[in-house]
């Protein structure tokens, strides 16, 4: 097997490059020798949102990591100890890192897995503070406990031809579909998305696929708005000076919706016109609890961080928030939040693409691009495009 | 207000005919006067498939029952007890009667109300042992507890644009709803109904939109096959020789569905070319058991009884069935039945109808008569064409 | 019937008073004549923590307003709708006011009711803000929808033998049970319930009744801490510079427990020798984030207002706190708030209390009062006894 | 590490003898060599019901079968993939076999792992059907997927102090459980269980840790009804010719309970003096349908077979029974079968026992015994006394 391998490389604050990197070790980032992993020939990898806020800086990720959770591959060696997978599978990479064996892992909380990362709990591929495990925008990529963490897709042929979908199941339709999970999502329900990204479009899409009657997506970027009309999505636009609760009493006659989904995090924008100038961490969970009717959960994927040494504010540097905290309360609602753990979701997800009742690579606006274009596809991103880039690392299917 | 009123009666085993019926009274069955009811108009009301049991004679229904337990009406009198509603208020009708108030309505467990019916619990209208409540294929037709039982259709104008389907909303469509909700479907899901009436049409469509991700109708009768067929779903041909958990990999690529519902119950045929002359009243929760994966759940909104007189043997007459209970345990499958508490699900199916997520008429193949149709239309229906007669009886949209 | 009756009544920051008031009359508090209510004769009726908001001044309440929402009594007149109770029933009153027929109520979210309250959702007898229902610390009051919201106690004779604990049902007791069952406390947890007041104890016995496997309770009031400690559960004393994850490590051998309950709300002060000098509203919430192990949930009874004239800050006067989110994102928590829906639970609770399964006035003390003691009962309850004072207005048990 | 090993080995029907047997090897029933596994020294092995189903002639087990699937040991070699065990843990061993890798198991369905028996799904130690995995009422047993499959006892000292009572989490404790909480047991129920065997009463202790208000066990054998009646639970002697719905109406004030669990299964005899002397294998679940309240859950961890060569009748041969669906159908039951997933339910009921909120070994009825002792322990079990017997294979506790 080929010692050779190329990766997408953090180089500091909005800098990123494509590098020869080492070829994977059979080997956990503790240098222990592993027999339950595979080295994958990497398919499809896409980027995310979430590498976003490491590239601008905003965390304390290290100049040289390799980057890259969002994993499509194929079998090309195996530990002795995997025994249901085969060389040539072709699988879906869950983001989380996970050992299949602690009381998180067993009890489907993959997103807090106890043991694969010595920091805290929970483990990611090429991500700050999660683990130390290689990233997978590569031409190659380590994956531990193979039989536990990989989705084998059933029929390689079908699979090839549906690879924009099933790229999505690695980790932004599972995301989006948490938040809309989390967030009580079923037959009839109105639901709002803040956030038009792609885990926004990913929660509106899992929102229409658990039945909901109507789904409004609200972000101050045009592009991004357009698209989600153009995909059959209510919207609203949050750089006008009519409030939300308006505009969602337009849509639905009332002025509350049954679900929400903070799909945008910490890195929030203030609403209106002179809002949208400077962030504003709250706003996204205090307008939350304002348009979701009582007794309403709102579901949170959109990342939250324990330290922000880029924020505007001392408070934000650790994670503290202005929350209006009593709204919640008066109104009974529930908030959920944290790290999608993708394998609760991620076959059934498979299914749905597989019968054609998500058309997620349309939904989230996947763009297919080489390893080269990755810085490329990190700037456009960053402008606010709306795009998924996805890699294809070794032209497979572009 | 008229005294007039006007309904289908069921005459006798194989009889029903439209007769002058007296007008209701704001009164319960035992004749306590109430302040808690309406008085409806009826805007639609539909044949259903449980009512053919009573009509064909294998129940101790009395001669002289009022029929109709779907009901969609106009509030034309209401009690002084009835603060939510207002007179012109277009409503649907659980077919359940429920008074809010015991411990089964406060668990939402509307289809075993405590307080309704002296003689078991579990009310309904124009049925036999349910409480005696008068039904509602009529002109005009009484509801209790009007402000738990009724649904208001918030926009009128709206709403009679899709009375075809909202009138589904009483009975039906909750019912086939109910079968796949017991039955664990969600997206991604492989679900198989058996029985291709009314009720197991509801559960294909409403497995369909709670993300299933295939569904397969099973049946005997070619007619109503070609129609499952043609509404989208997949199909089994029970009446064929090949076995289901064939016909099923066939469609799948493995013997086995994840969810299965029952919509026959007790009067089932055999399966294949011989089986299907003969009532064999366990043979679908037995087949659902072979097909179904395991840990799976099987939904039983299919009526069993716990008297059958006119039963092929013995055990079946007081309700009892020859069951490979060993299989299901051996699969660790749960059972689920009962008559479903529409309240639950209807006002959600309502938001699902009226913001286009499901086409309930069509998929049920809803026919409208007039009310002196009713006696044809039981025939036809009887003789199992892929139709759903909704009565309008003051000829209010067809 | 007597036209008689005495109440405690709000006379203004720090003061209470029993005074006459009218007679309960069969209207809603906006005059309109009601069927549906009965008029109980007072049996017991409780002080509450809530109360003491209002009564520091901490809230918008006005002068006049009879206080009590925690009321057990006798029926002892009935409007024409009531059809399950009779005169004589001995009824245990859920603190929430419910109509029993909207949305929220048929969900059994009681603590929400839509139409009781105009002004807002969810309202309650004696309180500020909670749609001017008559307080129940009198002789007589008036409970609407009575067939919906009262708890009939079966058998009177030994309910009298118990009235101590049924007293508790009205609130407290379904309160701390909420908190534990939302923060998903159940056989073998290990759980952390910040406050041992009234509700936290009944927290904490509520968590024993679900099985858990020890129970710490945490609080600043050495008084308080005693009576936690002589009832059973392990403490944590927050007045010590010893850190709370300290103190639980040191019972459980590791800092975290698997549930959490907030039974503070915002008048919480920090935590240590220097902290417990001052407000600080998000403290109970920040620490709970600390101490709650990866994916648990926190449940949070102790009340948060929308608005809070006297608090210490510009930001706490409209309810916002400072509250370290991106820690319990990180740790994939959630956060159930809310009045409780008393009905949810009061029917179970009262059969472990009628079974000897919980011993709710003991670990609460309960200690029994005359109406004319209630200004006293105040006093006391504000400077931190720990009892809990129950009023006996007609000398009915003590 | 020594190659001497010794077991309880089926001999026929009605025998069993203590013989030398094989060492562990790290490979599976199929030959494979395996690195996840760990062998264990045997500290407690108990003598379980469904043995006796095997012992007395009704399976297909063949002559020279090693018994045993209730295991507690020491890992006294390991795998190398064997991550978060060390050599000298106390270990607790679900009866399963599972391998932590399939879609069951992900699901924590590991009653049914899809992959440890190539026969169907399900897999366990010293079973007939279960895959063939050597049985451990030996001195040395093997474990695969060790990591996934045990439970570590954290502090061994302290454990070995409750060794009796731990020795339960194996099996008879969490199916117990299992069988109260898909009962839906909880704080205030009252539960019926039919039989007062070890499983039984582990349901009964298992209620009232899950809160029950009242639990009431019955049984024909008046040793086990004064056994269950010594451990402070209610009783129904069902060789009375008073109907159990009488004697529940007599404890209870009413005919019904909430919940019923069914820990008899197939080998049931029917009811009242004559009833008793006849094997009726759908006597338990028509009676449970009978008693239990409407919309109440029938938990079934009593064994159902597939194949009944010895049963009475030609159906139950095949494992039908003649059940009397339409009753439970008519009151909307809903009825839960198949083998506990063990792993789901162990942890929390270790912590449940090394707090002492459960005392299983007393209930149960732990008698200790040599491995010697063991064919007279498997005799005293048929003839009913109320005990459950535990090897000591290595006298370390007794």
């Amino acid at each position: 097997m080929s010692a050779y391998n190329r990766g997408v490389v953090y180089r500091g604050a909005g800098k990123v490059e494509v590098q020869n990197i080492d070829y994977p070790k059979m080997q956990d980032p503790r240098g222990k020798k592993i027999e339950h992993g595979v080295i994958l020939k990497v398919v499809s990898t896409n980027i995310c949102g979430s590498d976003q806020h490491m590239v601008r800086g905003r965390t304390t990720a290290q100049v040289g990591l390799v980057l890259g959770h969002e994993i499509t591959g194929e079998v090309i060696e195996k530990g002795k100890d995997v025994e249901h997978l085969q060389i040539g599978d072709l699988v879906s990479v869950p983001f989380n890192v996970a050992c299949g064996r602690c009381r998180s892992c067993k009890e489907m909380h993959t997103g807090v897995c106890l043991t694969v990362n010595p920091a805290r709990a929970g483990g990611a591929y090429g991500y700050v503070d999660m683990g130390d495990w290689t990233g997978g925008q590569a031409e190659y990529v380590l994956v531990p406990y193979a039989d536990f963490n990989l989705l084998k897709l059933p029929d390689r042929d079908k699979a090839m031809e549906k690879i924009r979908d099933l790229t999505c199941l690695s980790d932004i339709l599972p995301t989006g579909y948490h938040g809309a999970v989390t967030a009580g999502v079923g037959p009839g329900s109105t639901v709002y998305v803040a956030g038009a990204g792609p885990v926004g479009l990913a929660a509106a899409a899992s929102a229409r696929l658990l039945g909901a009657a109507v789904v409004i997506v609200g972000d101050l970027n045009p592009a991004r708005l357009a698209h989600a009309k153009a995909q059959g999505f209510e919207i609203a636009d949050l750089s006008l000076d009519t409030p939300l609760h308006e505009q969602i009493a337009n849509l639905l006659g009332e002025p509350e919706v049954d679900c929400a989904v903070d799909a945008v995090g910490f890195e929030a924008r203030g609403h209106g016109h002179e809002g949208a100038k400077h962030e504003a961490p709250a706003t996204v969970l205090n307008s939350l609890m304002q348009v979701t009717r009582v007794a309403g959960k709102i579901g949170i994927p959109g990342l939250y961080v324990t330290e922000d040494p880029g924020a505007s504010d001392a408070a934000a540097k650790i994670g503290a928030l202005s929350i209006r905290f009593g709204l919640g309360w008066a109104k009974s609602h529930s908030f959920h939040t944290g790290q999608t753990p993708v394998m609760k979701y991620n076959r059934a997800l498979m299914q749905a693409i597989m019968w054609d009742r998500i058309n997620i690579a349309e939904v989230v606006g996947v763009q297919v691009i080489s390893l080269d274009q990755a810085p490329q596809g990190y700037g456009e991103f960053d402008a606010g495009v709306p795009k998924k880039f996805v890699i294809d690392p070794h032209k497979t299917f572009s």
